[in-house]
């Protein structure tokens, strides 16, 4: 009804932040979704919508044209503009860019010929600068005049009057610094600036290895082209973890958890089509052994422990190794060490398992043999897990596949086809 | 030989920064790790300790006694130093404050008296703090007292005299203000101080919606302890994140990826006899059904293809269900849609693929009944896949369980025990 309707417009134009409202709309299942979303005062949609996951954003960015979202990207940042620009179809982007205020559209096309995931993507063109042969009375003077700095501001940017990056100028030192000292000389020079190039996952660990707050950008020949801020980096390292997790299960790190059920079926329904495929091929292992199925039947009972044993080992590996990778710790030089570790591990708890399983098969089904085949089954697949886990996501990583995503679809191939293979061809060689 | 390890020992102690060499330390094979360990100068020790993981932390700690640990962990903040007490064993830390000097003391057993995942634990005690009832002129007349600020110091904290907190100072409006304006007149008071008992996971949250770079931490009568800072809560994120990821594969967060074979082998060998509990029960059901087994061996064949198609489906809907679990995105009011939605995603691939899965059987096995009998029991495995996903982390979750660490496991059993059960049982019905 329409009191309700009423506090619910008032909560999420005047009572939520943006990006509470934004957290409210992605939890709320599409239906209501829309309700809300038509309930927004036209000057919060942009505000919102920066704070939306891509999958979201794109669903509600395709319903508007040209004229609706210059109305509603209004008064946004020109990096959270340049975002949103780039979650357009082609021709809409360039509709909205030819409508754009010339200065605007100048700012966001200069972001706009940045890759989204590198340092020149992440940037905001906001940076205060200041000139290295002033003062620092001067600076604050300067400052004084502005009637708030912006966001995340921890320094400001010494520049030459060409605009060449020459050192920071850390606000906490400013303010400790003698008056009349001059900035030249109690700048910071030992952060090197960021090429505009860099990829975000590098200016992330940057900052996290150095507690930066914010960071200058620079092109190829130094000129300072912006700052990117914590607060940017914060959902690179947020979304580039979620990456890993998401993908090595087949989906999206921007996928809408509440997205409707015909997109979801469709995405599923590729990947488990891919796996459909392992599947099958592991039947087609089983197959070849047929006969000393139908002669063994406890075969077919006890063939799940071999692969699912092999699986989870190797799935153990993968995730060690494809984590490892993320951190930047694994490289050519340890690799080999890790290797043998792996296999070594894979031995020893390969060689504990088989002995009780063996044990238990053979008490179950009173067969000495099925014992000794299943024990060699799963020490030979439990090998094949640890080799797989260690080397896949260094085969995958250097011929530019993601990892995460077919390493554990490759991974539980391998062992499903070793584990079936091993444990029923030595079955045909003992029983034959 | 000599100069080589020169060269190491420089640029270990010099060269590189603390988390740099914790970073080199930590992606090195544990023979070497302790050659490079045992070059460091004794100063340097304490510094590159806090950067370590927590599993390789311990590790070099439980070398230490009580007296080397003083001399490694002088100089470091108190926060820090709170970190690594943390990791010692009870009668070692007791050991190490008592021959501790008092005021290092006291400021580290006020640390230590927060859980290390709480706002407290999380704090450092370096505040800078202002008066409300004296000038802009007089803040940075005292500041310029100061050689240097805190790292991360964004804004003062504005006290009262008994030390409750009242409202925060940003550098950014001090800069900006007029000298003559009073503290209280131009503070910020809609920032809620965070209560020290408040979770660290929260914590980073809030810090991420508000875009925070430190925020005052208070007891409960609102005195304020100490600050959190931005750096702290990236690697609460980061963590955080790897948590899910690592957890699913039974792997601990804080796993060191170089450790030595027997550590691991051991770690290993509890998750793997876990999922051999799961593997034995899969067994069991199949050998319910060895004589329609051992009457139609196509069934062995082709029965991996139904466990994996529903545990594949299974973790997909898992994976989305634990990922907005962690992101605050799934409650009661929720999950109901989210289950019908699966449901219907999982009724329209599983008719989809089994569909396609019985046209392969039929003509591979040139039998019509194995057809319709594998079409159902996808339909079904898909369907417990499904609910098993949503269901069983929200149960585990308000159980006090990790879904992340018991989820999967439990979901494969599902999924292993309903798909085998059903297609075999489907199939001694049709062709018994």
């Amino acid at each position: 009804d329409k009191s309700e309707i009423r506090q619910l417009r008032y909560m999420l134009n005047k009572g939520l932040r943006p990006v509470e409202a934004a957290k409210l709309l992605e939890k709320t299942p599409p239906k209501e979704r829309e309700l809300l979303w038509n309930l927004l005062n036209q000057e919060n949609e942009g505000k919102i919508l920066q704070h939306l996951g891509d999958d979201l954003q794109a669903d509600i960015l395709s319903r508007m044209d040209a004229n609706e979202l210059l109305v509603v990207t209004e008064g946004l940042d020109s990096d959270d503009m340049a975002d949103i620009l780039q979650q357009l179809p082609e021709t809409v982007m360039k509709e909205l860019l030819r409508i754009m205020d010339k200065q605007n559209r100048k700012r966001v096309e200069k972001l706009l010929s940045y890759p989204e995931d590198t340092a020149g993507g992440l940037m905001n063109t906001d940076a205060v600068t200041v000139r290295p042969d002033i003062n620092i009375e001067t600076v604050l003077r300067y400052l004084r005049r502005h009637t708030e700095l912006p966001q995340s501001t921890d320094s400001l940017f010494v520049v030459s009057r060409k605009d060449s990056f020459i050192g920071i100028l850390p606000l906490s030192r400013l303010l400790t610094a003698d008056p009349q000292v001059m900035v030249r000389e109690i700048m910071q020079t030992d952060l090197a600036p960021i090429p505009a190039d860099k990829p975000a996952q590098e200016v992330a660990r940057l900052f996290e290895d150095q507690d930066l707050v914010s960071a200058p950008v620079v092109d190829e020949q130094g000129k300072l082209l912006g700052r990117v801020t914590i607060d940017d980096v914060v959902d690179v390292i947020r979304e580039d973890a979620d990456h890993s997790l998401m993908s090595m299960a087949g989906l999206d790190e921007d996928e809408d958890t509440f997205a409707p059920a015909l997109r979801t079926t469709r995405r599923r329904a590729v990947w488990l089509g891919i796996n459909l495929i392992t599947a099958f091929i592991a039947s087609a292992v089983i197959g070849l052994f047929e006969d000393t199925l139908e002669q063994v039947v406890a075969l077919a009972v006890l063939m799940p422990i071999v692969a699912s044993m092999g699986g989870i080992a190797g799935s153990q590996t993968l995730t060690l190794v494809i984590r490892g990778q993320a951190l930047g710790q694994i490289e050519r030089s340890n690799i080999g060490w890790l290797f043998n570790r792996e296999l070594i591990s894979g031995v020893l708890n390969g060689t504990l398992w088989a002995l009780i399983v063996a044990a238990v098969a053979v008490i179950w089904f009173s067969d000495l043999t099925v014992g000794i085949v299943i024990a060699l089954a799963i020490v030979i697949n439990l090998l094949a897990g640890a080799m797989a886990g260690t080397l896949l996501p260094m085969i995958l990583k250097s011929a530019g596949i993601d990892p995460a995503l077919a390493g554990s679809v490759l991974l539980t191939t391998i062992t499903d086809v070793v584990g079936f293979f091993a444990f029923l061809g030595l079955a045909t060689l003992f029983y034959g």
